[in-house]
């Protein structure tokens, strides 16, 4: 799903057969050996077996009685989320967010770094490499860095193809920035597309289902999973919702094309908006802030009965909608989730983007389509940087529990001699370590 | 990859290897066991008792010595295209075309039936129905009917959301009309995704890479191949280029939107450009054509030179091109294949379309892209429908190896005593068979 899948490490049957677990568990829950020999198609007795190495390499515990076939009880198992965490990286325009999370997507810690400026940037970059292996080395738990960039991200090449507003981001390239950064292995995506992860991974009713997250913030984005993998492209440029025209003789945007949907949605052109004729002189406090900080005062105004806030809110809110519209015809998900800055504007955008696809999609589709904000605990890009690691570690639990074996022996040896030092891994373009390295 | 791909049915280890032998020797032509053993990470021996069975089954055929390891020469193997063949069925909406192919996609057979009209929508199914069976009956190596239909179709449902300029096939069921109507399996797809089916199977260049079939015709539809797999959505309803509005305040649409491109670069919206000023009293005499003759002959009278055609055919060239910068930022494939009636345009309308694109897409993005006409020996639609049937042979050769001598075995036994009738195939739902039914 992310860049390493790619190139997958080869693995045994065992071990495939082990992911199949992990991520039965994770959808699912806690789980008896039966159930999961039911849902995997497997005997029993391989059930068993796998579990057995599975608890041995402290990836799954047993939790109790529950009940069973008839009247006998069975022990449950589940995934030791608790065992590994992660550690999350949202790149944005003008912010960098930096977060700690478990397997389950409960985060552990947040932390943002100083507002950038185009200037800033190459420090930026440098800020995260430092701070993040700091987290790396406080705990050895850490199995993994996910990070989100704005798109359109070229991920086989890792640079962003064009950042409207802020095109120094142009200049970095992400890969090379980050792939021997730390001594973890490092996953990129692009942003919109680890929210959609995001949502999949860590809202169980989201799990197996056809999913868009709709990301409207600095920039207007998109991800989408399609029968359980997010649509790429051959670059990695699909589902650039932002830069899909709504108007083909509209405002002129960067990349070439004119009408682009993030020029009239975006809290970069929201704010524009709010320093212009007629909301400047009502507003006019919002030329000071950023622009997250400016939508957040007018939703604020809009719900305080402001009528001029909420009148800029509608129009706002039906962009938002026509980008609905466009996302049911283009990718028809069972469930459009809304997040981000301009999703701060809360239920009065929702329902005009309900009632914009109601007007605009074809009825067949759109009774089928359940529209929502997203109701994540915390931004659902830098969970979606979480989600990007996550993923890797559902496909290859055993590397990732030989890792953490590994790193907490170094770490006790560590503590104990000063001596030993953690090798670096041995990573190519952000591909997992080879397996003979491991 | 089609309606049956939802719900296999199930197969051994071994049926699995002999879908991906055949479909290896689809995508690679004669190859060696050794070749294929290499291609699929199976052994040598593994293949050779693979490769035995299906001999036995004349599913492939060993042709001759070919260039070994060394100076070893060795024995190659291949489909055996001529042993099979599909029955495909194009509607679209005043036309149904019928054609019989062989698995490699040549067209061994083409027939048209008469114009349709709201009226004749009924009796219209009935022939197709009865004309089919036909062929069915003449030829026990017809093993499957492939039915391309206009998008969007609800793939689950079995019917068609819109058809803009002939609401009566909304009233028409496929999965009912279809689903029981032959002696051999139904596989029932939209036709611009039928279409991308076709480009893959039938392209030897196209057969592993992201690709997009953009069918501009009578409606205008889109096909997206990622990753191996079509594009769906949770309802079918995926991918409907000619809904996405190029300008929201723009001309209404039937499905309820503004600005839908179909509603500016159809072979109908050309046809009504003809019939109104400037052009109607320069092409009057195209009121009286269909909408595909009256497309060809404003093509003809541009490539004549006639200035006032050469404007339109600029002018529409605009429209499709604007639809290729919607493909390129929603799918970023690596191949957008242009077909269908308006690709009768040729040269002309293909350099303004890249023209277009390379202006208003992003320059990473558009050096990557390559954009063609459709180079299919037929209708990309029609082989399409002939590609639905071919990906299901693939994926299920043991099947239809079976079905095809059982089918003989009937016919031999009818010649002979003309009492034994062939059972109908126990589909539901366009499924194929359940296993123990076989």
């Amino acid at each position: 799903m992310t860049q390493t899948a790619i190139d997958p490490i080869p693995r045994s049957q065992a071990e495939i057969n082990q992911a199949k677990i992990a991520k039965t568990l994770h959808q699912q829950g806690t789980l008896s050996r039966a159930q999961i020999a039911r849902a995997l198609h497997l005997t029993a007795p391989a059930i068993s077996k796998l579990a057995a190495r599975m608890i041995d390499q402290e990836l799954i515990q047993e939790v109790g009685d529950m009940p069973g076939a008839g009247n006998r009880r069975s022990i449950g198992l589940r995934l030791k989320y608790e065992g590994y965490k992660v550690c999350a990286v949202k790149f944005a325009r003008s912010r960098i967010q930096i977060g700690l999370f478990d397997l389950a997507g409960h985060p552990l810690q947040l932390m943002e770094l100083p507002s950038i400026n185009e200037a800033s940037i190459p420090k930026a970059v440098t800020d995260v490499q430092i701070e993040v292996q700091k987290f790396i080395n406080r705990d050895p738990t850490i199995i993994a860095v996910g990070i989100a960039v704005p798109g359109p991200y070229l991920r086989n090449e890792g640079r962003i193809a064009l950042v409207t507003s802020m095109q120094g981001w142009r200049g970095i390239n992400f890969i090379e920035a980050f792939n021997d950064a730390f001594t973890v292995p490092t996953f990129i995506e692009q942003d919109a597309r680890a929210g959609a992860l995001a949502q999949s991974l860590f809202v169980p009713a989201f799990s197996s289902t056809n999913l868009a997250y709709y990301l409207v913030g600095e920039g207007v984005g998109l991800g989408v999973i399609e029968q359980g993998n997010l649509i790429n492209g051959a670059q990695g440029g699909a589902t650039e919702l932002g830069h899909i025209s709504i108007d083909i003789n509209g405002k002129t945007c960067e990349c070439g094309n004119q009408g682009c949907l993030e020029r009239y949605c975006s809290a970069v052109a929201i704010h524009q908006a709010m320093c212009q004729p007629p909301y400047v002189s009502h507003l006019a406090d919002a030329s000071n802030l950023n622009h997250a900080a400016a939508c957040q005062l007018l939703f604020y105004r809009a719900e305080q009965g402001d009528e001029l806030a909420q009148t800029l809110v509608e129009h706002i809110a039906d962009y938002v909608g026509y980008g609905c519209v466009n996302i049911v015809n283009a990718f028809n998900p069972a469930h459009i989730v809304i997040g981000d800055i301009v999703a701060g504007a809360g239920q009065p955008l929702l329902e005009r983007v309900r009632a914009i696809v109601a007007k605009r999609a074809l009825p067949a589709l759109n009774n089928q389509t359940h529209i929502c904000l997203s109701h994540l605990p915390a931004d659902a890009t830098l969970m979606g940087a979480a989600a990007v690691a996550v993923s890797n570690f559902l496909l290859y639990p055993t590397y990732f529990a030989r890792l953490v074996q590994k790193r907490t022996m170094n770490s006790v040896g560590k503590q104990q001699s000063h001596t030993t030092t953690m090798p670096p891994a041995n990573q190519t373009k952000g591909h997992l370590p080879r397996k003979d390295n491991i």
